[in-house]
């Protein structure tokens, strides 16, 4: 197994890599930061870099985070044992089709989209015989986009879910995971269509609700924007994070994970209507049993170490100087 | 005025201080906070703690916040100079009821409550002739609770809003001014109505929102709250801080603030419907343009110097590692 492989790379000894040739098309804050731990952690001989735009592409090479730079697609994927396409999920169909008659047989190809039944759905039709397609996601990322917001170690500690299909090749899946390992990553496998109601509501129904009160405060009449801003840190910036992440990547979940997301929110309006009548009557009991239930989740989530028990996330509290 | 005193208690210089006597109803995170500052930078000579319970009076004196402690509010308040009330809004009125026949003539007698309509309704029939009742609102806090929850320096750069009434005294309010910006707030004045629908959504809404979605996440059959807990860093674990606040306080918010959290509900589900629509009929266009302007809201509250520019809040990236 792949075992003292990994303890061979920590210990940074030097072991052959990974892959001979992966290849990275598209080089936002996702790819960028695979190429610079493939990098650093040496799991690959040649990194092959493709997007779709000429200033992109230009920045990864100014930032060196490959070997090898081009707008051609199936130029990019030739000689590559892993392909990773990490492009918002609306495009995934068109970049398999573009790659599909260059794909090197035993070629491993994944992704790293949020939703994984509407990438499948659009690559699979694409992927020749003798190429093994593994859907996966990283859970990881931050509010900013781009090839400068990438970093190392941005997986480190996250999970990277698979969606297998019943064809997917046993050897080919366990290196892809030993690969996402070799990031930081914790691996886990779940069907897609379970996978994409687990993220409508962990993250995409997350999102939306963030981007929507962000909307609701910016058009109110009663109260100025200039009000909502100077007075934010007393809740309302939590939101605005998730709302300055990128528009076309969330645009893109809302349209390819529909139905997961359209139950989800009818669920939380169902739970919203319930607590806004609750308020509407005075009924404080039925306020105070949500109000403890949830502070439950939230010492879970910290037990888990899936987020930091510092308060107010630790953030610097001298942040709010900067503005005097 | 105040600005020369100011300076020199900045510089450490040997000044007589602000108050010769405070008294601080409720200890929680907003009173042990002032308490720890009070005493940090010498604002008065003496500090009165006084809370209902028996225990958390114990717990404040074992943290040596004051320099007397008593359960008993009229006698807490009894050579007073500034009273601060800084309790669940709920129980503003029976504090001012309690208070009332020992409050010393020519004190100021404050508040830090969320809501302040409903504050000034409970407590003003009870302010004596004579005394300075200032509303005001400290917007700095948490989510965690409780004496020990306070630190030196909460207030550090945040606003304290003050709802001055028209009877209010010039000089009491320069003088109350003055000492939050001991504390290192920056004070603003508006009226009480206005103060409720500002904070109804820079404020309770998003903290009704995120108690709602985290309770929606826990009731779910097909996502276990297992896997809501595990994926949690996907977006979910931003809006469980908020939800992890005190549930007394948030109860006494919501039924004391009715009308404009009402209100802003209603624009919200507004929003969201029409979102939810764009969603259903796949309107890429209106999800990207609603997705744009939202991060324009975040960048001004970053320039406003009001959150920091750090992704992911800064928050440690290590911390994800701590449940392996």
């Amino acid at each position: 197994m792949w075992s003292k492989r990994l303890a061979n790379l920590w210990d940074g000894e030097n072991v052959a890599s990974m892959f001979k040739t992966i290849s990275l098309l598209g080089i936002g804050l996702i790819g960028s930061s695979i190429a610079r731990d493939v990098r650093s952690r040496r799991l690959a001989d040649r990194i092959v870099i493709s997007t779709r735009s000429e200033k992109t592409l230009k920045r990864a090479e100014e930032l060196g985070l490959g070997d090898v730079y081009t707008t051609d697609l199936a130029e990019a994927v030739r000689d590559a044992d892993l392909v990773i396409v990490s492009v918002p999920v609306g495009v995934s169909g068109a970049v398999a089709e573009a790659i599909k008659d260059s794909l090197k047989p035993g070629a491993i190809l994944t992704d790293v989209g949020s939703t994984k039944s509407s990438v499948i759905a659009q690559m699979l039709p694409h992927v020749p015989e003798g190429v093994h397609f593994i859907p996966g996601h990283p859970l990881a990322g931050t509010e900013h986009s781009g090839p400068d917001a990438g970093f190392e170690g941005l997986f480190e500690g996250r999970w990277c879910l698979f969606t297998p299909l019943p064809e997917t090749d046993a050897d080919a899946l366990e290196k892809l995971k030993a690969f996402w390992a070799a990031l930081g990553s914790k691996t886990d496998e779940m069907d897609a269509a379970h996978h994409d109601k687990v993220l409508a509501i962990v993250s995409h129904v997350p999102h939306i609700i963030a981007y929507n009160i962000v909307g609701t405060a910016a058009d109110l009449e009663t109260v100025t924007e200039s009000e909502v801003i100077k007075y934010s840190a007393s809740g309302f910036r939590d939101f605005t994070r998730l709302a300055a992440s990128d528009p076309t990547m969330w645009r893109d979940v809302c349209l390819h994970n529909k139905d997961a997301i359209l139950e989800m929110l009818a669920r939380f309006s169902e739970d919203l209507a319930y607590l806004q009548k609750a308020i509407r009557w005075g009924d404080g009991e039925k306020l105070f049993d949500l109000f403890t239930h949830t502070r439950a989740v939230r010492r879970s989530i910290i037990e888990a170490g899936q987020d930091t028990a510092e308060p107010d996330f630790g953030r610097a509290h001298t942040a709010s100087k900067a503005g005097e």
